[in-house]
């Protein structure tokens, strides 16, 4: 058994940015030597998140809006008042969502959907630059 | 190390369909040939999500409740607009309770609670047949 | 390949308890005898979850109060009224967050974020014993 790393870096906006990073997970699968096994994204840091969804501009907005409706970007959170950075709400979803994800992936390709994408989510309140890390076990 | 896969396929109604999978998730990990690993259970599509619940009929019906409430079947979404399939309340769920599951085995069983079970969720608004992913690295 | 588990033993408050199990989880890294592979942290049990957050008390209880906006513990759950244990929404909150986490580790060090701990949240309405299951793969 092995595993094999890969840190892809992102720009990103922040406030709910959320970007389909299926190529970089396709790709890195493609290129291991082991044609099958476990595929795991992780997010290193606080206030970004994974999921999946048909990633459509519509579907997207809509994401966008049920985390605006269930964690509001100008709540009242006490994580703000002791820090003064305004990102409770980055947090929050965050943490709702998980930092994480874990896809089998077999011939070289991930299980997923056909309408199904990989996607990172930036909830902080800036700009950031990220590194995502995508780890396979085989 | 090696990685071994199964395809489960089931017949759902949709609309928060929440089907109990425990069986199928012992199953297959009591006749793999290492006792010891990962399982990583998977739903190839968008709408559709896995996780764990105690699967009695009246917490079931609570969750399809939390679901309504939180993401409304009749809500306004972008994508429904665009689409015309009516399933953006189905996307949404999927993607916030998230498509796949990691549950570590030990002597051929999963370290599940007695009374904790492994759901698939059925999320869209039709009947469908689904084939969900059963993935093991050992 | 091979696989290691240990379990932790957590005596916790429940009602939404939020414990800091980082050093657990880079202690058991830090000991086994390969540099890398993949992580699962695993709540065997239908009312505990496991994220990551920024372990700040004021976070903390912005999560607390989140959940309680999201699934009062006071609310109407068909659960309650057939078991009478009245912890519905300690159910539902397990459910939505999910039982597992899985993080990648390399060179002994899991890829958290500087400001990101992982926490086993404990959702019941009782103070409980809880073991936690910590896996890995490599």
């Amino acid at each position: 058994m092995a595993s094999r790393f890969k840190k892809i870096r992102l720009s990103t906006k922040g406030f709910a940015d959320v970007i389909d990073i299926t190529a970089e997970v396709r790709g890195f699968i493609d290129e291991v030597d082991e044609s099958d096994g476990l595929l795991t994204v992780m997010v290193p840091g606080a206030t970004g998140a994974v999921t999946t969804i048909e990633y459509e501009s519509g579907l997207v907005n809509d994401f966008k809006k049920l985390l605006e409706e269930l964690i509001p970007q100008d709540g009242y959170y006490e994580h703000n008042e002791r820090w003064g950075d305004g990102n409770g709400f980055s947090h929050l979803r965050a943490s709702l969502l998980g930092p994480s994800l874990t896809i089998p992936f077999k011939s070289n390709r991930p299980l997923l959907g056909t309408w199904q994408q990989v996607v990172f989510c930036d909830f902080d309140n800036r700009r950031r630059e990220r590194e995502i890390v995508l780890s396979v076990v085989f």
